[in-house]
């Protein structure tokens, strides 16, 4: 064992949702996307000679980079493409934060981020949100990067725009906002980046775009932080097919909206449902609900739902314990949780 | 740039050898292989679902690591699966490396290492090789991690066994054991997994299995060394169709071993023909060739190659500056080049 970085040694990995191998399980743990991805996805792969693969990946990303810059309007230099934007948000650590500088971000929120800081051994900082898990930041407080998740997981809500900007103003770290969710969302933040020179702004394809399968993020940002990325990355992140597959859904944006528009709208039916029950649920502008279920705890209500096949998640503790995340998942399936709520949960 | 760690600010990135997107470019410069993966890919490609890849992958490649257990005659949990075999390299810093412990390789070897080391900010103690590029180990050599390429790139020389056991015995940080050339090669060192408590051996399916496209490494060792690689890697690092392609590659173990042979086969072939021509050539045993060209500059040679379309990797440096490193294409592509040398370049 003394081989082992101490701090390694001492740390728990992080602990990703349960990916079950039995197709029967209605899966709503870790916010996939119930519909399937751009039918442009099938036809790129068809036509993709798989002889290629013999060559290594554009290391770079450029044709995703190229779609991107003219979607967002910035450079190609200021876009980096990952393996997923866990990649993404795991480089951050790397490339911005001295060994005897913390990183911050709200508590609750993406819970991969202090398993981040804890393996490159930097101090984490975080900030507990207010009552009803919103917005709430000391006047004074410093770091040298702060993960702000937007819209917020696992809580689903969506701060107030002059809240970030006033925030990003005074903050003098970078501020990593990470938008995972932000295509379903009435808002998005990527216009700070042309307001700040300290701002990045990370996306996802797997939740909008229904492609968690390929492991494909990128993060806008200035281009000298870009840079920064860049160079501790590996070379060849990101796999060729997966650069075909999100092209090709890159170019496919109105399916996804299609798709985004379905989900959007069984969040509606599911947020007055499950408070039509007794449910607590936060104004969700994800493809999740956090929601806190009555006369009965939450752990034992996960328990209850696993049983009966249906997945969702649960993060114990004393902020989140109390609560569960649910997935929103095809219409069908959420009628099957209801009724399952219903018939066997006796929580109506 | 304040915001940028100042060990990054002042570092260089990894440089990978150029991806030319000319179709006619004769490419000889990352050691691909220059024959395609199992016909068993397409088929497997074709079978897959597609709107699967709205799930998330695997994140620990379980079918990968129960083919590779039975292959190699260890426990599922002491292989980890990887973005290419770059990721493992990187993880071994993050898993075992103290900031103040410093972490080995042979001076030539792969040029990644010390920018692994750069970025994690730990020391470097490279070990410089005896003249004709041969096993050179100081007594008292010790580091928290050494990497040891066998066999060697950019030389191509697989080092004696014994020497390497004998390092083995003595030496007490980990030994990560890169193995990506080792398919071309006569031996391996696999059995020192069962052996001692301290080796690594990495693998890649990049250039025998004709693969660098989908990045697929793996690490086998004790299982508590490969716990803390899973801790400190990315919970979904290796994406769906990876895997998928992966194993469909890997149960074909019969195709590799058929380019195999035509690789070694055409190495053979291009050892005498470059003597001929005066070229001093290592002993490879690799998919590469490692070359002191005759009554011209390395560099210069380079550059000529390049102005006719044919790439091959230059590393410039007092060690390596009077070599070429050349990929083993097919037959043809290796004719054009000796045609070229002969002709326009006036080496013969």
């Amino acid at each position: 064992m003394e081989r082992i970085r101490k701090n390694i040694q001492a740390m728990s990995g992080y602990v990703p949702g349960e990916q079950p191998r039995d197709p029967d399980v209605i899966k709503l743990n870790t916010n996939e996307n119930p519909y399937p991805a751009s039918p442009s996805v099938r036809a790129a792969v068809t036509a993709f000679p798989l002889e290629r693969l013999a060559k290594y990946p554009d290391p770079e990303c450029r044709e995703i980079c190229s779609l991107l810059a003219h979607r967002h309007g910035v450079n190609e230099n200021q876009i980096l493409v990952g393996n997923g934007s866990d990649e993404i948000l795991a480089l951050c650590v790397r490339a911005f934060v001295e060994r005897d500088e913390p990183v911050g971000y709200f508590d609750p929120s993406y819970s991969l981020y202090p398993v981040l800081a804890r393996i490159e051994e930097v101090r984490v900082k975080p900030v507990a949100l207010a009552p009803g898990f919103q917005w709430s930041m000391p006047d004074e407080y410093e770091a040298a990067l702060f993960y702000l998740t937007y819209p917020n997981a696992p809580t689903g809500i969506a701060y107030d725009q002059s809240l970030i900007r006033s925030f990003c103003a005074r903050f003098r770290g970078v501020v990593l906002i990470d938008e995972a969710y932000v295509d379903f969302s009435d808002k998005n933040c990527m216009d700070l980046i042309s307001e700040f020179d300290h701002v990045l702004v990370a996306r996802t394809l797997s939740k909008s775009y229904s492609l968690a399968g390929i492991r494909l993020g990128y993060v806008i940002g200035p281009a000298d932080l870009i840079e920064a990325l860049y160079k501790v990355k590996d070379s060849y992140n990101v796999s060729m097919l997966t650069q075909v597959i999100g092209l090709a859904a890159l170019r496919d944006e109105a399916h996804m909206r299609t798709n985004v528009g379905r989900v959007v709208s069984t969040r509606k039916r599911m947020i007055g449902e499950l408070r039509k029950r007794g449910f607590e649920v936060t104004d969700s502008q994800t493809n999740f609900l956090w929601v806190r279920p009555p006369r009965i705890a939450a752990s034992a209500l996960f328990l209850l739902l696993k049983a009966r096949k249906i997945y969702v998640r649960y993060f114990p503790g004393p902020v989140t314990g109390d609560y569960l995340r649910i997935s929103i998942g095809t219409d069908e399936q959420m009628d099957v949780l209801l009724r399952t709520l219903d018939e066997r949960c006796a929580v109506k």
